[in-house]
């Protein structure tokens, strides 16, 4: 078992005892919750209805709403036994690994990668195997890479799409021949979509659970913490086939026997009005990712980058730095920025730092400035 | 892994598909939260205290708070390193097992015990190793049989106190018998103290806690869903000696992130009016366990029991039923009444029913005269 947490909490935690320090490391939105999710809530509660469990896979009415939210981007799920509402992702991931993947056997992941996946697996006594995405093209997968890592124990591969840390949006073509694979060497597909409606480029992103043939083996992961703001609430949920989702079930009551009624109330109003929430929110994303990425060009010759074609992370390498931990934490001590290390997200990820755009326009400016100086000055 | 719910849950699901039918079956209140709290939490939602994440162990003040009532009562601990905020009692005994327990071992649990009990050990990969309480004698522990089960695999004993399902409560001197096992063999002891507040004898219970050389090998374990009623809300916290609460807080991060920001503010509205709201509950609760109690008086011949002397259940034997989870089904079909079959609960437990007595009154009188119903016609 694992005896730290991860430099991401380690760090946060850090800024948090340095008076007028600025964090740019977790993902966390700098929102508030919209106020119409707020009234929903606050009617729930002064009713009664969110005090008692609800049934271990959530509100029905919740469950029928996001299976009529996913049948209009083309994906199909029986709300009574395919979709499992969750205390976050991060939950949604945990009893998936805990259900699907047998002791010592291998989980494929991209890296970099968020560092909670390696964790997680190891939790589930399984073993994290290492895909390295290619930085000079642009963090892009080689899927004869993948492949030449699957082995007799490979049980399944973990996808972030777009990818936490990297941006990377894995496409259509790249997506089908993972599946190709997957059906090849009889693979679960772990789909961790939380960031999908953080995609800058035109059009939408393709998902796997569009091609009916293909559901049957993949989980797909959500959160509403990013899009809807609602971290703190701890609520997500996850879709899947009926075989699978049953055991997920199991696992999932054995952890929290239902997610918070309260925030399944929040999720319930976020979704309901998903056209008055999500666009605006969408909108600022755009702006704070714009404002975050032109600091990064005034940074030149001390930051290599690319602009992510999806997610709310930038994730620069520093001009000869080779021990990102070192780095960031003489960065905390000297201007009270916080950022995260580039090792804790895997092969590849050393060299780099990973900061979040998801925080205020303030914090971006002051965190960008305090970057600078820090630069400036060593 | 399990691949079926547990017979609480499955018992439920069954009850809320039948019009009309009454379930004493699910350890939920029937309280709504009080006012109190819903107004704390109603602020907090308003203010935007709730959207983003607290830290991984909860928030500060809650902590500090939770410490300061825990002295109240003997307990000594720290809010920084000794407490977690977790997303309910089952989540803190999930974060314990797998942080503490080893994949084989073995985990000592008394019978009939919590149906979750042996379900989450084996989802840790470790086994439970049931020590029979014995009916005759009220459902007291032998100690020297419990002593007799511990083996060169045994890493810990889980006690309930008082006992769910049969309300027994383990005194002070038994409880230094168990520790004096415990630290001969080297154990960790995991108390689930969530119906400490239930305890219908007169004085305090005891805890190990209290002394301080034996904190260093107990977690204790707690929940405000029954005593404040929040059971939907998903909170409770777990306190015990800085070197294990260090590695448990790592799974509890990778298992939620944080327990619900939201629910932490209801259990921070909770405690610190703790008078307003506790007492008055407490007496409903013991109200409600004397109407239960009388109800089973009149069924004497049909039904044997003892009153417990803690918790909130009633774990009958019904005369000449051999097949609990058979007869639970043929009660709710022919009456509509959802109590929970015996052998769900390990050895000891076959033959018996539990009844919760945290239902409603008016549940529970239509709930028993259903039960009387059916007996009188079988």
């Amino acid at each position: 078992m694992q005896v730290s947490l991860s430099a991401i909490k380690r760090i946060e935690n850090a800024a948090k005892k340095i008076d007028g320090s600025v964090s740019l490391a977790q993902g966390t939105p700098s929102f508030s919750s919209n106020p119409i999710i707020q009234s929903k809530v606050i009617k729930a509660i002064k009713k009664g209805w969110v005090d008692r469990y609800s049934s271990v896979a959530g509100l029905l009415e919740l469950r029928t709403l996001i299976c009529r939210k996913l049948a209009h981007r083309g994906m199909f799920y029986d709300p009574e036994t395919e979709i499992i509402v969750t205390a976050g992702v991060i939950e949604s991931l945990s009893a998936t690994l805990i259900s699907l993947i047998d002791p010592r056997k291998e989980v494929i992941i991209l890296t970099p990668a968020y560092p909670y996946y390696p964790r997680i697996i190891k939790m589930a006594r399984a073993r994290p195997i290492q895909v390295p995405l290619s930085e000079k093209d642009g963090w892009s997968l080689n899927v004869d890479l993948l492949e030449s890592k699957i082995g007799k124990n490979t049980q399944a591969i973990l996808l972030c799409n777009p990818n936490n840390p990297t941006g990377t949006v894995l496409g259509k073509k790249t997506l089908l021949e993972i599946t190709g694979l997957a059906e090849r060497y009889n693979l679960t597909l772990i789909c961790d979509d939380v960031y999908e409606d953080f995609y800058w480029k035109e059009g939408k992103l393709f998902s796997l659970c569009t091609i009916r043939k293909y559901k049957n083996r993949v989980i797909r992961l959500m959160s509403l913490s990013k899009n809807y703001a609602l971290s703190g609430w701890r609520i997500g949920y996850l879709a899947g086939p009926e075989n699978l989702v049953k055991k997920i079930l199991v696992t999932h009551d054995n952890l929290v026997n239902c997610a918070p009624v309260v925030s399944q109330y929040a999720a319930l109003a976020a979704l309901e009005n998903e056209k008055e929430i999500l666009p605006a929110n969408l909108k600022e994303y755009s702006l704070r990712r714009q404002l975050m990425g032109r600091y990064l060009e005034g940074l030149k010759g001390r930051i290599q980058f690319s602009w992510p074609d999806g997610g709310y992370y930038f994730f620069p390498k520093v001009v000869g730095v080779t021990d990102t931990e070192k780095f960031c934490f003489k960065v905390l001590n000297k201007v009270g920025l916080a950022v995260v290390p580039g090792k804790e997200f895997g092969l590849g990820g050393e060299g780099h730092i990973r900061l979040c755009c998801g925080r205020s326009r303030e914090d971006i400016s002051s965190g960008m400035l305090r970057l600078k100086k820090y630069l400036d000055s060593n």
